[in-house]
């Protein structure tokens, strides 16, 4: 907490603006969706996706209005996305409360996550910017794509580590290259160095995927979220993928259990065990450390200021944090 | 089906780009996206709002890109909403084939949504104009609120006139109001006309609801529903509506089956046959007329012209369609 309020330091004004209008830009007359947001409200984030546009946008020139406004539809974008994941994965928790499916259902859930979706186009447009527009459009198109994808392949994806990269690049890493570009354009960035910023963002999001993958494979209530989530989803995530290849034959009692969705609680923790044993968690955790390494190098093209020393730690925090 | 043609031939041409342009701009290389898609466009429906955007425009100067640009992204829209409004209402069957939640399942359905609509708010991005997108991006949040208050709603609107319109114009008025508004200012329509075409397209959105509504209480199997969902679905139309409210103490059996949510198949006869004896059908339909007469005043505002008479051609079938 410590950590992450020094991260904040250089944007704290802005933060500050940007939670203020964010919760505003949800408010509604309408009784349900008042109820529905509040709740949302309540199981409210880490908020890295604002953070991050905010910290781009100061260390390519400073925050503007438009970095305000990009903050806000990023983060509704992002909110509409989870409440319909929750929707799609029949997740009845999301960060420690019950999901907006779970106590409503899930008619009120995909009409929420409709609205929240609206909203964060309408705010798009606040802009003024179709450039800005038009990539937040792509995304929407990518990120469902994205889900789609990991739908349509999970089967073929347990061994192929492309497959998963592809997806986590679908799911997470092309909303953070769109936070850092976004929040360079709106500062008024050059073509280069919002290049820099999109590529940053994106490298940054492969090791945030990462990291929440691997947490799947480790008891952590504080997260609201049991072990093996994932996999009893039928989502074979890095640690899990790696051990079944390095596995060869001694892996086709775990490859079956996986392709006949065979979950019961046992195969479940042996599964997990597996991925251990096979060394599948210490591999995620190079990986992601690489693209870590990857995204700061990026970053050191940056010119030095407190803002991109920010990003650098939340670049550091986002692969260390506990939850 | 002569008639329909005979409507079309102002536009024709355009017409055929649309059909061609619209099934372009949903293809996808994702297996499973495509063979959604794929169903969508064989269960394709009426086309009255593309039908709507070009005719408009065409009365106001004539079609162009922007025109085509937009009667696609306004289908799109309107697609979207149909696949997840099936998904909210647990519907099995859309136009006569089953709906895309019965034969893959909601998570798909919920995910197709997503990428429909974001393929329209891209669609809506190429025109280059903001004005155009915010309209768009306004209306997705008024479709969903819309069914938002519709669910929080169901009970106290069984007597109410005023909210069961509000729901309508939320539902459909809207969207047919944003087609005749966008297609005039497609063409270039000065601001007055603009507002003329709008209300003209709301009008005729109020009307051509309220003639869906009355399907409901005929047995219809080409329309591809059954007889009373409705109802079944908890939502009191403006027949049924009108009856209840005439209706005083005789009607209290019948507003219990609708408050406990009763509807055994004999409880839906009943209510639908008390819905016609008190009256309400007939009802309905004069409202449904008052709408219609009330969209060709304003379309008199406009210049005659082939595509004005196309028009109310247009305004008049939506009345009288027998699906």
């Amino acid at each position: 907490m410590e950590e992450r309020k020094k991260i904040e330091e250089p944007v704290a004004a802005a933060f500050a603006r940007f939670n203020e209008e964010f919760e505003a830009s949800l408010r509604s007359d309408t009784r349900l969706l008042s109820s529905a947001i509040e709740h949302l409200l309540n199981a409210t984030g880490k908020h890295i996706r604002p953070l991050l546009v905010l910290l781009t946008a100061e260390a390519c020139g400073g925050v503007r209005d438009n970095t305000i406004n990009a903050a806000i539809f990023l983060e509704l974008l992002h909110t509409a996305t989870l409440i319909h994941d929750d929707v799609i994965d029949e997740t009845k928790q999301r960060r420690g409360l019950p999901s907006l499916n779970a106590i409503f259902d899930n008619r009120v859930a995909v009409l929420v996550g409709d609205y929240v979706l609206s909203t964060a186009l309408i705010r798009s447009i606040h802009t003024g910017d179709l450039r800005i527009v038009e990539i937040v459009s792509n995304l929407g198109r990518e990120l469902s794509e994205g889900e789609i994808k990991q739908l349509e392949t999970a089967d073929e994806s347990v061994l192929d580590e492309n497959l998963y990269l592809q997806v986590i690049h679908k799911k997470t890493a092309s909303l953070l290259s769109a936070c850092a570009e976004i929040g360079a354009i709106s500062a008024g960035a050059s073509d280069e160095t919002v290049a820099v910023c999109r590529r940053f963002g994106e490298l940054m999001g492969y090791s945030f995927q990462i990291k929440d993958d691997i947490f799947d494979y480790f008891k952590n209530s504080d997260l609201g979220k049991p072990t093996g989530n994932d996999i009893r989803e039928g989502k074979v995530t890095l640690p899990l993928l790696y051990a079944l290849r390095q596995g060869g034959e001694e892996a086709a009692p775990y490859l079956r259990m996986i392709l006949s969705k065979d979950f019961s609680d046992t195969n479940i923790d042996e599964l997990i065990a597996y991925a251990k044993v096979k060394g599948g968690v210490a591999y995620a955790e190079r990986r992601m450390a690489e693209y870590r390494d990857k995204a700061l190098a990026e970053l050191n093209r940056l010119p030095d200021s407190p803002a991109r020393q920010s990003l650098a730690a939340l670049a550091n925090y986002i692969v260390e944090r506990k939850k």
